[in-house]
């Protein structure tokens, strides 16, 4: 077991987490909380834009962990494939205007074609930006999910995976995003998280629990806690490794979201110094 | 890719696939439908018993494929434990009182504990009940089920594991049993099912397909044609390697389930020549 987390240093909170918050109000709220870090998600800057952000995050001192989303490379046309080039060019950008260093990738999978064409399409698209990163000074993570998003959101489902592809690219700006959720359920996550993270490959980590029965595939996640995934025993895999970075709260729950986010910003608090 | 097929010869289909129908209506609908096999679930043999079942089977000439399932192998005690163990015997019986030369196993997982506890005490279910099996002259079949399932249904969720751990038992009567729904997305399926084909262990073979988006992780599988998996080629990777065994189409769905099910059987037999 690792060292438990006795202070809230390296907590970072995704705004996805606390969707009904604006990100103005996630800003404040996390700050009067104590919370240090923020992971922003693009859906949060499109309201004001990303320099506005990026000007509201600085002056709010909170540490800007990443942004979410790249990726969803796959398509089925090359004109499609470019206009997910671009995107993600414009995510680079958009993660530096913010002063995000990582942007996390949810790599894409288009159901049309085998599964070994759309990895390849994957690592074709973040070869295709990775130099742009780099000079931008902004870190992708390949993000393996779950094999339950394999038909379209990632082609790219384990941590096995993620770490050859990364492996192959070979750029020192591309590495892996573990999250807790995607992942737990894999008898090679132990030796492949240290791989990773021996690699100095591992850039970020993300945490939530797996609740059951599953009521709903995508926004059902459970707060540490909740659930069957053992998160300190995984944390401590990755520290092991070499891992020192933030703890990234990121949980898509219908239930948490309904709850008053002032009342859920303590949960999540008291789950992190608890069950994380 | 595989040869087509081109008749119903080797069409075996789970009685839960047509669940509104009892054992008698699936045997009078299959047979005059030219369905030649069928899987038989436990709840379809309780109505009337397996004696009584084993009867109506033997007299209506259909092949009988496996009896689903045994298995759900961990709890949080041992004298939970030996429960799990007395029903898989009780199921074998029932297999041989009703003809069927195999059970599928669905392993079980007890979230209470680590992944890797839960695989020892399957494990040791499946060695404490092998040589009865053997006896009886019914096989086991190992069936890896999907990583969305390892909160409680199963601690085997690939391919892989599931060889590894026939391989260890290293018993006549254990093998594997494959479904594509649960492995599909797996980039080592290929290599896993060749592993298990050439080994011998690979003693069936469950298609169905995957749609998306996802309404219910249990009730919502897709007839064959309806969703991303490429089960030709999965049925070829298998047959190149040596089965030959039916090929059985197991599919849980709300949605077919409220159709006339005469209407759903046919929907069944036409996907199966053509998208099987």
């Amino acid at each position: 077991m690792p060292a438990p987390l006795t202070d809230l240093s390296r907590l970072c909170i995704h705004t996805i987490t606390t969707k009904p918050w604006s990100l103005g109000e996630c800003i404040d709220n996390y700050t009067a909380a104590g919370v240090p870090a923020i992971t922003v998600w693009r859906q949060a800057l499109a309201p004001q834009g990303a320099k506005e952000s990026g000007r509201m995050l600085r002056e709010s001192g909170l540490r800007v962990t990443s942004l979410c989303r790249g990726g969803f490379f796959p398509a089925d046309s090359q004109a499609k494939r470019q206009e997910a080039i671009d995107d993600n060019l414009r995510a680079i950008e958009e993660a530096a205007e913010i002063g995000a260093p990582l942007i996390v990738l949810v790599c894409g999978a288009d159901p049309a074609k085998p599964l070994a064409e759309s990895r390849r399409e994957i690592a074709d698209g973040i070869v295709a930006v990775a130099d742009a990163a780099k000079a931008a000074g902004v870190r992708l993570g390949i993000e393996p999910l779950h094999p339950m998003y394999a038909d379209t959101r990632s082609a790219v489902n384990t941590m096995g995976q993620a770490n050859d592809m990364a492996e192959r690219i070979a750029h020192s700006h591309v590495g892996v995003t573990a999250d807790v959720y995607h992942l737990w359920w894999d008898p090679s996550l132990e030796a492949e998280i240290r791989r990773c993270g021996s690699a100095g490959k591992l850039f970020s980590f993300h945490v939530c629990d797996w609740r059951f029965p599953v009521r709903d595939i995508l926004n059902d996640r459970g707060l540490m806690g909740d659930g069957c995934i053992d998160v300190p025993r995984i944390r401590g895999w990755a520290e092991e490794s070499g891992f020192d970075g933030d703890i990234e709260v990121e949980i898509f729950s219908d239930k948490y979201w309904s709850l008053d986010q002032g009342e859920w910003l303590s949960k999540i608090k008291a789950a992190y110094l608890k069950y994380t």
